[in-house]
């Protein structure tokens, strides 16, 4: 099997992952051995976390339903302890956090969450972590969440219904009103994960943040569609209440608490963040958004008028039914490529993913088919 | 205040993250938008993985008890979870998991865990993810968690005794053997935190790894005292079924599973933590070991020779009694202190803390006080 270089990314396919931004990686070249887990220490790489959450609030609608997104920006004494929100490690964090600050906000006894059959398996790994019962609700036909079956699932020890804004499978984003309402009749939280779909979603249509519902925790990653470097996710809440429920004391370093999973955190991926955020926000974000969504579409096309069966193309994703002996034979090209759950090949169009890359990708496909 | 400018350690006198061998910031760059977390994607970070997994275990006396530490070095097809080990996000990381497999393997009904006081906080926020209750054992005039209170504590529902081999705050190493015996009667398994000190202890006659004694799982950062770039910690087990026990499928990938806390991971975290294993074990380390005992012994003297009082040294932090007024004087002074939880100011005397910078802090206390 060929393989790629370090950070080359002209074979990959089905990564959520891309090329950072020039920007990002020089931010990050510069704080790689800062903590921002330890921010009297380290203040400088604070401030651009405050930075970056404030982005976030913007890009999410929460920056219209609360105002002061970023807490006590520039402070040293609070760490992420005063802000709506922070910058994880990756969207599995900001996943579990947003599950643990709900199981901690209504501690009822076995708590269990309600998730979609699209969801990431972040859930999962998330319901064994916290000890909560994982209630699996299964999607419709074009694999967006049915909230009839949400409404079935959910009872009084429901904590949590997730909504996805942008499935990893299929790129489909959840009925997410409906689904926070039905959140809130029962007393839980609605969380939406915006990990992939976050930075493409504000130049679409569709319903999915703070503003449009009452959502009251989101994630979403800089390091992928964002074109930050890795590790940088990110958890928003709608109340600082949210961020409170995950404090523990810290009693060595000069500040009070930490809201955190991990305790010193990368401050490549946190100033990286902050940078990407800074160049991208928001028209090189659009702009990256209308070109994946041509060169989806186009390809989704080619793939069509080869025979294949290909799903509607909502988000830059494109899903085909390559067999498995055609599957095995474009890896053993060297593409870097996935396969759905249920069995179908996936191409996310980052990106580092161009048009002239994916026409290599049906070149190969015509010779081994 | 005045600001140290991003990386440099110049005035950084209490964090247990410091400046990163040259080797692991250009192995860090190489491969900051490469992620661990997707083997199949991006194998060549997996090898490095393997390789700096099988590097701790010869650090901590593994391969003496195990043999093949780093489990299919060079397989794509199921990333971590065929080691004895993993390069976390961190300390914290590496701690929750361990509290976390013993949590699982047990599966017992309330479990709690046995943690001495001068055990890190990342436990306390590991109880509180993980819905375990923390259990706390005094430590004894030395700061050495007492075998006695230890073994008064453990009861059917303990799952783990967790001991400190270079404590945060005092950097002492507890009695090991003693609380893995005092473990595995009450067939609960033991955790040793080695996460400041695993690079130091080697050259000590500490008995505190795999080799000295029954324990079952160990954290060891690289982004510590290993030199490495954050995000490294390090997590081994004794047994692969620990590991196992933390594995959670991963439907869309082309792995089977995943055992990491985080999903995307930082693959600058691991080819760094690879690159300075490689350069400086074992006689970079030793050198570093004895240069910051030589250091750490010397300041002592000279703060004791001002009136101060200074527990013996036994890893390099120098904990003394200053004063609130000295301590914040210092601070305005530009110089990055922290307190221990009882009050007196702690100095970690890491790679960057040279005998020159600590003259200085002499200088500006003569001056303050």
């Amino acid at each position: 099997m060929q393989r790629a270089a370090p950070q080359e990314f002209d074979r990959v396919l089905s990564s959520m992952c891309t090329v950072p931004h020039p920007d990002a990686r020089a931010a990050a070249e510069r704080f790689l051995a800062v903590n921002p887990g330890d921010p009297a220490t380290y203040a400088d790489v604070s401030e651009l976390e405050a930075q970056a959450v404030a982005t976030l609030g913007e890009l999410t609608g929460l920056d219209e339903v609360v105002g002061d997104v970023d807490g006590d920006a520039g402070s040293d004494a609070d760490g992420v302890g005063a802000a709506h929100g922070y910058i994880t490690s990756g969207g599995t964090e900001a996943n579990l956090q947003a599950v643990r600050a709900a199981r901690n906000r209504r501690d009822v006894e076995d708590p269990n969450i309600v998730v979609p059959d699209s969801a990431h398996f972040s859930f999962s790994k998330a319901a064994d972590v916290l000890d909560v019962t994982l209630r699996r609700v299964p999607t419709d036909d074009d694999h967006r969440t049915d909230p009839a079956a949400a409404a079935a699932a959910v009872d009084e020890r429901t904590v949590l219904v997730v909504a996805v804004a942008g499935s990893t499978e299929y790129g489909r984003v959840d009925p997410i009103p409906e689904l926070a309402a039905i959140a809130h009749e029962a007393d839980a939280y609605c969380h939406v994960d915006a990990a992939w779909g976050g930075f493409l979603l504000p130049f679409t249509d569709h319903l999915w943040n703070f503003a449009h519902a009452p959502v009251d925790s989101l994630t979403i990653d800089p390091h992928k569609c964002g074109q930050a470097v890795i590790p940088a996710g990110g958890l928003l809440f709608r109340e600082r209440a949210g961020m409170d429920a995950l404090a523990v004391d810290t009693p060595y370093l000069e500040s009070t608490s930490q809201a955190s999973l991990t305790g010193t955190r990368s401050g490549a991926g946190v100033a990286g963040a902050a940078a990407a955020l800074e160049a991208l926000w928001p028209d090189g974000y659009r702009r990256e958004y209308e070109r994946a969504a041509r060169v989806s579409r186009w390809f989704a096309d080619e793939l069509r008028e080869r025979g294949y069966e290909v799903p509607a193309v909502e988000l830059p994703i494109v899903v085909a039914d390559l067999s498995t002996a055609t599957f095995e034979a474009l890896r053993e090209r060297g593409w870097r490529l996935s396969r759905t759950g249920s069995g179908p090949v996936r191409i996310v169009v980052m990106p580092h993913v161009t048009r002239e890359m994916l026409t290599g990708v049906l070149a190969d496909l015509d010779d081994v088919r």
